[in-house]
């Protein structure tokens, strides 16, 4: 019998720039050219049928023009085309064009698209680099920091994935002036979650901003796009791997991803979101963590920002209760919710303890007696 | 427009250890209630349908004797099940099984279910710590050190994947007493490389003990388990990313490769390897870097190690050459060949490239003229 010892401790430097601005695809032929990708000159530029024609095809001739040569690959826009098969459909198409390893993958699109392009990225040829230019306030709030990147399977959510950085992120708020308002309410329920746990000043800005950030000014976007990834950066930034801190992210969304699943995705994230954390906010106020004139403020936010309040009518609220209590995180009977405190804070209950405990008979009753 | 940097410099140990021995079950679990896998309790076990009853059931009661929970999941044992469908298909069943982030999977079987196993941990959940449990000597051989994990699709082979480091190999060579003679011999061909590329003491010890090796007697096997991990990590260790020198391990295999495309998977991964030396062997004549005894000994140890040394009759040898001239790699109509200078080294054409471009025309020449 022997042993024989593997080293592999090394520096790893995943570190990258965010930029906020607008109409940035000039900039981003400018960083290539630059060397952004090094001595790559290959792109393979993944997006979704919305954006396509909009923002896609145009980055891709300003590439083409600049010396760059790839293709535009696009899937049906929406959550339902974050599938492995999807991904598959994506890489065939890839292999066939004779896209190898010596390629970057350039994800133009909201969160969807960011998600499942970082994905095929760090799977590609064992990963390529990748670069993620989001073109959605939800993808500007979610999906530019953390590295997370994933697909949906029947049975779970986001569960398949890799953390994956991309090389650089480009937040182009005026792609967001394309945004069906759905959409940007849907981002906004994220940018909210974001002020309710950690921000209490960025709160009251949203309060005072609301009617601007609707009506995509640029400036009030510009200021939340930037706010979005300094909150999300601090929690991430402590806990890259998802257990104490990262978790306060999961604010509204024990309830809000539960109800997605019931709508049968009819429900937007952030609209799913937005129900979910009207719903932690109870649990906040029945735990004393919160009073019910700030639960109020959250609530008329999340409403003025266009995001529904209510748990729909036609969602069966036993059934809610038994897709929350038949995930498998359940323990001894529990299930963990992340609560505020007050609002711009996470409650803490024991240091780096950033959840609560919750039987099924409490749940039940809340979620029953919601508005 | 405004710049935020995302910084995330870390130091990443991936350091593990390879233990090589007979009966090795009892160390696995002993290790585990060490704390191998720190407090995680729940594993999922991936094995092929050759070994699930001999070795998986046994390792998989003994775990769970020990106070760990889990299942095994096989899949149909063979190179064709290496694909994105059978990935899903386990991950699908493990889902369905219940289990989310808190499992470590088990892969125990040769390099198929290595390279499946290990890609499946590296997207479970984001990244499920794996251990590797080696019981085929082409694992021992190919899939211990690296890192590499992967799925063929129809159109390429390990194209898609990760670099994903188990927390611990186990290369039990027990186990290869059960190896059908065909399978040891496949392993040898990557032994028979290892020596060929860097090490003609080993290349003479082959020759000297080909008998006992593949009589699978224990010091023999021990030596040569400990020899291939030696060799492999100086390789690999200089070059994490595939590129310089790390190419050095193509050796034999671009010929091979496209032999194993072509028959259609009937040969054996080590066999179109075999293949794959003869003939860069005659290509290293060619270029004058080695002699025609060198080339015979080279053949001469293939063969007896069981191996073919010759193109098959069935295979179409301009279909060959077209095979190897229409992938993406070449570059101005050229290939690129890694070749030995003598035995046991590698030839370096400049500082740092261990590969010289070979025209369509004389590769068909020297494939047209093998015996």
């Amino acid at each position: 019998m022997s042993i024989f010892q593997v080293e592999l401790k090394k520096v790893v430097d995943d570190s990258y720039e965010i930029e906020v601005g607008r109409s940035l695809a000039g900039k981003l032929v400018q960083d290539l050219q630059h060397g952004l990708m090094g001595s790559l000159r290959r792109f393979a530029l993944i997006t979704d049928s919305n954006v396509e024609s909009l923002y896609a095809q145009p980055i891709c001739r300003l590439l083409t023009e600049a010396g760059f040569s790839g293709e535009v690959f696009a899937f049906p826009a929406g959550e339902k085309s974050k599938t492995r098969e999807m991904k598959a459909m994506l890489e065939d198409r890839m292999l066939q064009a004779g896209f190898r390893r010596d390629c970057f993958v350039l994800a133009v699109g909201g969160g969807v698209v960011s998600d499942l392009a970082g994905f095929l990225a760090g799977t590609y040829g064992r990963g390529v680099p990748f670069i993620n230019y989001a073109t959605s306030l939800l993808a500007a709030a979610d999906a530019s920091v953390g590295g997370k990147t994933a697909v949906d399977t029947p049975l779970a959510t986001n569960l398949i994935g890799l953390f994956y950085q991309p090389k650089k992120v480009y937040i182009d708020i005026d792609c967001w002036s394309t945004l069906p308002g759905r959409e940007i309410a849907s981002g906004l329920a994220e940018t909210i979650k974001h002020a309710c746990l950690a921000d209490a000043d960025f709160f009251a800005y949203l309060e005072k901003h609301m009617e601007e950030i609707r009506a995509v000014s640029p400036d009030a976007c510009e200021h939340i796009a930037r706010r979005n990834c300094e909150i999300k950066y601090r929690v991430v930034m402590k806990d890259e791997r998802e257990s104490g801190l990262r978790e306060v992210l999961n604010l509204g969304h024990t309830v809000g991803r539960a109800i997605e699943t019931l709508s049968g995705y009819r429900l937007l994230h952030g609209e799913a979101v937005s129900i979910g954390l009207v719903a932690e906010c109870a649990l906040s106020v029945r735990l004393g963590l919160m009073t019910g004139e700030e639960a109020s403020r959250v609530k008329a936010l999340l409403s003025r920002a266009g995001l529904p309040v209510r748990i729909p009518e036609e969602t069966d609220r036993e059934a809610l209760v038994r897709k929350l209590y038949t995930d498998k995180k359940v323990r001894n009977g529990c299930l963990r919710f992340v609560v505020q405190k007050g609002i711009g804070q996470i409650a803490e209950f024991r240091p780096g303890v950033f959840a609560t405990e919750v039987s099924e008979d409490i749940a039940r009753e809340l979620l029953l007696s919601m508005e």
